[in-house]
C-alpha cells in the first residue's frame, strides 16, 4: 500500500458492521472479513503514524486495563494502542480494589465505567473463567448503558483468557502477512505450531489454542504438535478442524515435533500446559487445596522433564522450507544457554530471528487500537479520511 | 433542562465567586448557592458529554490522587473527573513515596505539585486526623503559590475525610434532586438515614455524617437512626440541627429503624462505626497499641452482632412512603444471602434498587469535575458556553 | 527576560545539533553550549506556561518512567515534564514485569517503546550498574528504530545513576544562575559541597558527584569536603579537576567542613555512602550474601555516628559569605530536631531557606522537559516561536 486511501478502499470493500458497538472474545466469533478489517486500519494507523499524521479520536475517555496476571507487552501494547487514539489508561488494581467474581463484578464493571470507552482484560490463569469472566463484564457494562446509567457502551477487548489470545495471534498473523506479501499468498503454506520444553512450569494454553483457532482460516497447512499428555481443549481443535475445512486447508495433530517442522514455512515452538493439568489446577484453587497445587506443580515439572528433546535447535530448523521457516513466538521465549539452561530454542535461531519476533509484537499495539476503532466508530473508512484531511500531526512541526 | 443555555442561565443567577480558587472540604462550609452551582455545572457537563462536545478545559495538567485508604469508586470517579477535564491523573502512592504526617507534608505537597491543578485526598481512617492533613496540604500549596514556587494554585478536592464525604454526598444529593424533579420539590420529604448490620468493622463515619450535614438544608425531615453506642461526632449532628432550623425542616435522632423507615421518602440504610470507639482507635495506633486494637476489634464485632436485626428488609421498605421509599446506599452494600450471610440490605430490595443506585454513582464524577470547574474559572458559565461554541467533538466524527 | 523572542535569540547562538536524537546521560559528556540550551529551553518553558500558553508538542506517546528505587520528586518532576509536552506517562512496575538485566533489556526496551518517546530511568544503587543499564537500554531501542521495529527513537533522560544526577543538578544549576543573576556571575564563587551526617545509611553518591562534575564548568571555586572514607568515585574527580582548569576556577577536596564552608558563597550539606563500601555492597548482593550486607550496614551506621559534628549549624552559616550562604538540598533533608534527633542541617537554617529550596526544586520539570525536547526537535527554537504564534491556551479560556 502507498497512500492512506489504498487501506480506505480496502475497508469500503468489507462488511464488518456487525463490530460497531460489540466486543471481541475470540478470533472464530469473528468472519473473515471482520478480521481483514482489523488489519486493514491497524496497517492504516501504522502508516498514518509513521506519516507524522495524528490518529487521535478521543479528546477525552479512558480506557482500562485489568491484568490478573503479570504482563508487560500486552500492558504496554494496550497502552500505546489507547494513547494513539487519545483515551488514557486507568489500571484497575485487584490488589488495591479487590473485583471479585460473581455479585460484586456487574457492579464493580458499572462502578469504572462511567467514562470508558475501552476495558482490556487478561484473565488467563483458571480453565473455565477467563473467558466467563469477560463476558459477565461486557454484559454489566452493555445492560448499565441499556438503563441509561453510562453514556457509552465501553468495548470489552480480550487481553488473554483461557481460550484465546486474539491481540497476540492477529499480530502474529499480521506479522506473517506481511513476510508473505499478503493474504493470498498463504494457501498451502504450512505451520508447524509445536510444544517445546520450558524449565517454568503452567504456561497458558491461549497462544497454541489461538494460532490453530486462526492459522487455519487461511487455507494453511496446520499441524499442532505436543508430546503425549499435552493436550490442548478439545474444543478448540474442533474449531481448527472446522476452519481448514472451510478454508481448503488442513489441521494435523502428531506427537513429533520433527514431523511438524519438516519443509514447514512458519514454524512457532513454544512451552505450554497440559489443559487436563489446568483443569485439575483450577479445581485445587477452587477447594483451596495448595498441597495438591503443589504436588500437581511437582508432577508437572517432571512431567515437562521427560521432552527436553522438544527444542527449536539449529538441527530443526534445516529440516524446515528451504532450512529457513519464519520463526515466531510471542514473547519472552526460553532461550537455551541465554535464559535458562535448556529451554525452548537455541540461542543461535532466537538471535537470527530477533528483528523478525520484535515486528511482529510491533504489531499489536496498532491491532488493539483497530480493534478499538472498529467497535466506536460505524464508518472507520471517513474517520481515516477526515483524520487525514484534519492532517494534525503527532509530533508538532 | 433541554439546551446548554438552561444551565448557563441557572448559573448566571447563582453567587459562586468564593469558590474561585478555593477549595472543597465539608458542605456545611459552603452556601446552598454554591451547593447549587456544584449540581448545576455537574449537569451541564453531562449534558454536554451526552451530546458528544469536549469539556477539556486543560491542554496539559497533573490531577494528584492521594488515596490512604482502598478505593474503586472514588479513584475511578476522580480519574474519570480529570480526564473529563483534560488534567492526567498521577497516583502519589504512599507505599512508594511514604508521605507522613508533620513538616515532610508541606514539602512533599509542594514537590508534587509544580503542574497540579488539583489533588484529591482520601483519608478516611483516623478521627481528627483525615480532614486535618486535607488542610495541611492545601495551606502548604497556598503557601508554595503565594512565594512563588507553584505558577498555579492547585484546588484539594476532599475524596472523604473523617468528618465528611462530600462527592459522595453531593452525587446522593443530585441523585434525589433528578428523582424527585428538583430541590424546591424536597421540602418536608422524610429522609432515614440509619444504621444497618453489617459483618464488617470499623466503616468510616463520614457517609452518615456527611449525609445529615447535607440533606437537612433543604427542609427535608431527616431522622438519624442507630443503635445506642453507634453515635456520629457531636459537632455534625449540631450542624445538621442549625441547618434544619434555618431551612425549615427538622433533623430528629431515633434508636428505632422502624420509627425511621416509616412513611420516608428516601431511606439510607448503611453500617458504620461507632464514633467513640473510632476515636479510641486512632488513640491505640497513636501509642502503637496493637493489642489494644486487637482487643477493640473484637468488642466492636460482638456489639455490631447485637444488632443484626438492624436490616433493611422487604418488611421494613413496605412501611416506607406509598411501600416505595428511594433506597440510597453508596456501594458496595452487604446483601443478606449475597456477598454476606447477614447484612445491610435484603437481596430483592437491592435488585430492585440495582438501576438507581447505579445512577446514584454515576453522578459522583460529574459532581467532583464541577468542584474542579469551579475553583480554576472565575466564570465557569462563560467557559461552558464558549466549549459550546467551539464545538469539539469529545469523540471524533 | 522579558519575551520569548529573548530565549530565542539566545537558543539561535547556540550550538546543540548533537542533542537532537541525543540522550542525556552525563552532564560532562555534553558541552557547555549543550547545557545552556537546557536552561534556555527551560526557562522558555516556564516563561510560557507562566503566561497560559500551551507547549503541548505531542498529540499522542508515551513517557515510559522506571524507577528502581523509591522516588517522589523525580516521579513527579518526570510525569510533569511529560504531561507539560504532551505525552503519557506509563511506569514501568519491576515488581509488576520482572525488567532483569542481561539478554531481556534488549527484549523488554524494545516491547516497552513501540510507542515511547522518552525513556526515564531512575538506577542508582549498584556501582557500576546503573549508567550501564541505561546504556544497554538506550543501545537497543536505537538498534530497534534502525532496524525498523520502532517508528521514533525514544530518547533516554537519566533520571539518577550511580554516576550522576543530572537532572537534580542542572535544576539546581539553573536556581543558582536565577539566583546569581546569570551564568556570567559566577566566576570566582565559591561552592562547598560537603558531606554531612545522617542517622541513615547508603545514600547514592550521585548528588556529590553530579555537583563536582557540574559546578566546576562555570569557573566556581569548588571544595568538596567529606570525612576520611567518605572519597566519591575517582573518575569523577578527575572530571571535576579537568573542568576547573579548562573554566579558569578550581577544585579542592578538604577533610574539613569548616575550611569549606570559610567564606563560601554557596553550600550543599548532605549525607552520602563511602563510594568503596557502596562498591563492596555491591559485590555482596552479587553474591547473594545478605549477611554481609547486614553486617556492612551495621559498620556503617557505625562509621557515620563518629561524624555528628558534621552539621550545617547556625554557627557555621555565620562562617559563610557575609553569612547567608545560598543554602542548596536536593530533598527531603535530614533535619536536627525534626526528621530526625541530629541530622544535616539545623532546623532554623532550614526554614530560613525553605522557600529558595522549594524554587529549586521546581526547576526540574522544566529541565527534564528541555531534555525531551532538544533531543526530540532539530529545531526547538522554531518549535517554541510556532506554539507561541499557535497561542493555545493551557487553560482555557
Amino acid at each position: 500500500m502507498k497512500t492512506l486511501q489504498d487501506y480506505i478502499d480496502k475497508l469500503n470493500k468489507l462488511n464488518f458492521k456487525e463490530m460497531y458497538n460489540n466486543d471481541f472474545f475470540l478470533t472464530w466469533e469473528k468472519t473473515d472479513e471482520e478480521l481483514e478489517a482489523v488489519w486493514t486500519v491497524a496497517d492504516a494507523l501504522r502508516f498514518m503514524r509513521e506519516n507524522n499524521i495524528s490518529t487521535k479520536v478521543f479528546e477525552s475517555g479512558l480506557g482500562i486495563s485489568l491484568f490478573r496476571d503479570n504482563s508487560t507487552r500486552t500492558r504496554f501494547s494496550f497502552a500505546s494502542a489507547c494513547n494513539l487514539l487519545g483515551l488514557e489508561v486507568q489500571d484497575l488494581d485487584e490488589g488495591k480494589s479487590q473485583v471479585a467474581h460473581g455479585e460484586t463484578v456487574r457492579e464493580t464493571a458499572n462502578m469504572i465505567s462511567f467514562m470508558a470507552d475501552v476495558i482490556g482484560i487478561r484473565d488467563d490463569m483458571y480453565i473455565g473463567k477467563g473467558n466467563a469472566y469477560m463476558h459477565e463484564v461486557a454484559d454489566s457494562v452493555e445492560e448499565g448503558h441499556r438503563d441509561g446509567i453510562l453514556e457509552q457502551r465501553p468495548t470489552l477487548v480480550n487481553l488473554q483468557c483461557d481460550i484465546d489470545h486474539p491481540t497476540q495471534c492477529m499480530a502474529d498473523m499480521l506479522h506473517i502477512i506481511h513476510e508473505f506479501g499478503g493474504i493470498e499468498n498463504l494457501k498451502g503454506k504450512k505451520l508447524a505450531m509445536t510444544w517445546a520444553y520450558s524449565p517454568s512450569y503452567g504456561k497458558p494454553l491461549s497462544v497454541p489454542q489461538g494460532v490453530i483457532g486462526l492459522m487455519t482460516r487461511m487455507g494453511m497447512e496446520v499441524v499442532l504438535a505436543h508430546p503425549e499428555g499435552y493436550e490442548v481443549m478439545p474444543e478448540v481443535e474442533e474449531v481448527a478442524r472446522k476452519n481448514a475445512e472451510k478454508s481448503g486447508g488442513s489441521f494435523k495433530r502428531t506427537n513429533s515435533m520433527e514431523e511438524a517442522f519438516k519443509d514447514a514455512d512458519i514454524v512457532y515452538p513454544k512451552s505450554w500446559a497440559p489443559f487436563a493439568a489446568m483443569e485439575k489446577r483450577t479445581n485445587l484453587y477452587g477447594e483451596g487445596d495448595f498441597d495438591g497445587i503443589d504436588k500437581l506443580e511437582k508432577e508437572l515439572l517432571a512431567q515437562n522433564a521427560q521432552h527436553k528433546d522438544w527444542a527449536c535447535t539449529e538441527e530443526l530448523m534445516k529440516t524446515t522450507k528451504d532450512g529457513k521457516a519464519l520463526y515466531l513466538h510471542c514473547l519472552p521465549a526460553d532461550i537455551t544457554g541465554v535464559s535458562c539452561e535448556t529451554g525452548e530454542v537455541d540461542a543461535t535461531v532466537f538471535d537470527r530471528y530477533r528483528t523478525p519476533l520484535y515486528k511482529e509484537a510491533s504489531f499489536k499495539p496498532y491491532v488493539i487500537a483497530a480493534m478499538i476503532m472498529l467497535s466506536k466508530f460505524a464508518d472507520p473508512a471517513d474517520v481515516l479520511k477526515k483524520l487525514e484531511e484534519k492532517g494534525t500531526p503527532r509530533v508538532f512541526k
